[in-house]
């Protein structure tokens, strides 16, 4: 899937992925009122809310862009309709040839971790029969608990081609507390990191791994570190645009070959059409926004790399 | 629903929790035969199975003690039908008054780990309306992107009079890759356990706080400072039996008062009809089973407390 990933990158020329993390309050207001008037003002219409907002989405930006990212909490906290959504949303990305990157940030140990990668990556065994339960392409991994928790996700990605971003440095303001704190002179999220990158040795694509790496896009200083820790892990970079991160911070999580990082923007293209920027094209055509928005930020991190 | 975890210890007198994660090869042949009569072998059938096996254990067990712990991942790895049987086992255990830990170790930032706080111990806003998604009592959480990523389940446990268990270290092998480096001369689950301690200050219930910690039976030195790091911090402690800690390990744990800690043992209770010790009840009394290993699991705990 990491070699997929590239190809998609490469065919669209863009290092991008769009962010799937619906907020009611994201949502046009014609779209939630067909849902509730069909549904409700229940679970299962803000979950047809969700559905019909990211439709639209997609199917407006799915030529540009090589990979989309939703945001499972987004769906999880309306519950099963919520998580039926989720699961839809992956299906339709598949079916438009889009890599599925779910952000769901698991992490447990031994069998239970084993249970999540079933779940999300692999096919769970039900007396002779086998069955996918959410089939996303990647999946976020949290390090917390060490090699017991990531090593079961590794296992289900060989089986499967697929594979996983670990978080190594996150893109909050308090993740410094934690993941910067320094053990032997280095901090924390280095030795995450080549971590990851000892793990990514064993379960190699053509020239990335399958196990990528989470920096986030306000940390550029410590991205740049992380690329020489981790040269063949491809790293997921969140926090572009709404957080603060800016094409010309993003060159360094980049290697030579132009390759090596996909940039996440969620609320900034899913909900362009709020920005003064784009207002022109009003909450009707939110999805129209949203493609200016990915032409934008494609023009935006392209144009840093070719300058750098 | 600290102070109610509380008072359920005192009236079971039982400092443990049954960690409800089913796995299909622990589910006795009958259960899994009559399932699988009716909806085939399908995530459905497999649905059914766990949750036909999981009433079986809380009814043969709920007067004996305080709590149960489901493990989100079991039920997850059968998609969208796993799903609504973890809801159905939250549900009907919290009907027969168990205080319900979902183990979900969810941590995100801002308003994603808003939205599983949501999701999972509050109420979700559509329209005019507000639902509950799974309704837990307590949560996990993972806590390596920092404050960003507790604060914002601990606001919705202020309104919802919930809490949380934050993972400080856990009872894996590997455990101690990330969280016993060393940091200015303490490991960094020491100063986890801390920042435990002054979230858990913000959000007091009658003796301990709503924000608890896992500390793993596993490491009983280590439990034994992080007790004195925490004082008012309830510490759930996994680990127990199958995963190698006994009762006597575990009395440091515990404050002089008795309580501070809630014991959980996962496949040494709902699995017990398949050890030795416990296999003259056969497959079909897998209940009666449960309850037996519960009552001695109880009595070693209690003993090894009245030892001390």
């Amino acid at each position: 899937m990491i070699n997929k990933l590239i190809s998609n990158i490469r065919k669209t020329n863009a290092p991008i992925v769009v962010g799937l993390d619906p907020m009611l309050n994201y949502i046009p207001e014609h779209i939630q009122k067909k849902a509730f008037a069909e549904f409700g003002e229940t679970l299962e219409g803000a979950a047809e809310a969700i559905w019909q907002y990211n439709k639209g989405i997609v199917d407006a930006t799915c030529d540009l862009i090589p990979a989309v990212k939703p945001q499972i909490a987004m769906y999880e906290q309306f519950g099963i309709p919520g998580l039926i959504a989720y699961k839809k949303t992956v299906e339709y990305c598949k079916a438009k040839d889009l890599v599925v990157i779910g952000d769901i940030k698991r992490g447990d140990i031994g069998s239970t971790s084993a249970a999540y990668a079933v779940g999300h990556l692999g096919q769970v065994q039900v007396g002779s029969k086998k069955y996918a339960g959410f089939d996303e392409d990647f999946a976020t991994v949290n390090p917390y608990l060490g090699s017991d928790g990531v090593k079961p996700f590794m296992d289900v990605c060989k089986e499967e081609k697929k594979g996983i971003f670990v978080l190594v440095k996150t893109s909050n303001p308090s993740s410094g507390e934690f993941q910067d704190r320094v053990i032997d002179g280095r901090p924390l999220y280095e030795l995450v990191g080549e971590k990851v990158a000892q793990w990514g040795d064993e379960l190699m694509g053509d020239g990335y791994s399958y196990v990528g790496a989470v920096v986030g896009a306000t940390y550029p200083e410590m991205g740049k570190v992380l690329r020489k820790i981790m040269p063949k892990t491809f790293i997921l970079v969140p926090g572009y645009g709404a957080q603060g991160g800016k094409g010309a911070d993003l060159v360094h999580f980049f290697n030579e070959d132009g390759l090596g990082a996909i940039v996440n923007s969620s609320r900034g293209i899913i909900a362009a059409y709020k920005q003064e920027k784009y207002k022109e094209f009003g909450a009707e055509n939110y999805a129209d926004a949203s493609r200016a928005a990915v032409k934008d930020m494609i023009a935006d991190i392209s144009g840093a790399l070719e300058n750098r």
